[in-house]
């Protein structure tokens, strides 16, 4: 991790801890979010979603430091939620430092599968 | 267009733009970059590929504002350049209006190559 950019550090971490946690138990995941963001209404959304069991992996991440001082992280992976089929995924994730911790401000998720 | 939030105008323009202007002459994409960014050298890579023609569809885009003022934009979509098979793509823009103008201060970029 040492030789690693500080904003690959952050946003890989970010982004192992929000899959771990979305596959776990995402009705803990409001935690990550900035709590004046609209991404605390996918939140809801996600709590919303009409599957028992979903597990992700990550086919790559890209992150970037942003001119203010936020980090964006774009993800490509699939996705097996109960017993369908695997599917592609891309997912966007804007972090920004708030008080000391980096939260997610803003968050695009798109199933990959009109894209084949 | 009028019905639509100003952040979407603003991302769907862009995009639109972005695209049309790689597919006709991405020599030309320079303008639509923040001048301090590093999307600078993404522009050079882009001008070092080793294609003649390249053709983007997009299949969907996203847009939402972030507490930056900032707009994050992200398309999915397809693109076949010269005579290869069409592949999909995955994009990510970060737009910031920098003295008047949208400009990109970020981007990101993925084939879909090894998703499917």
């Amino acid at each position: 991790m040492g030789d690693k950019p500080i904003w690959e550090q952050i946003g890989s971490s970010f982004v192992q801890h929000y899959y771990q946690l979305f596959d776990a138990d995402r009705t803990q995941l409001g935690a990550i979010y900035d709590s004046s963001s609209r991404a605390k209404q996918l939140l809801l959304k996600n709590s919303l979603l009409p599957f028992q069991k979903i597990q992700h992996s990550i086919t790559a991440q890209d992150h970037q430091p942003t001119p203010d001082s936020c980090i964006l992280s774009m993800v490509v992976g699939q996705l097996k939620a109960d017993d369908d089929q695997v599917l592609g995924f891309q997912q966007t994730f804007l972090l920004k430092n708030i008080q000391g911790a980096w939260v997610c401000t803003n968050e695009v998720f798109r199933l990959a599968l009109h894209n084949v």
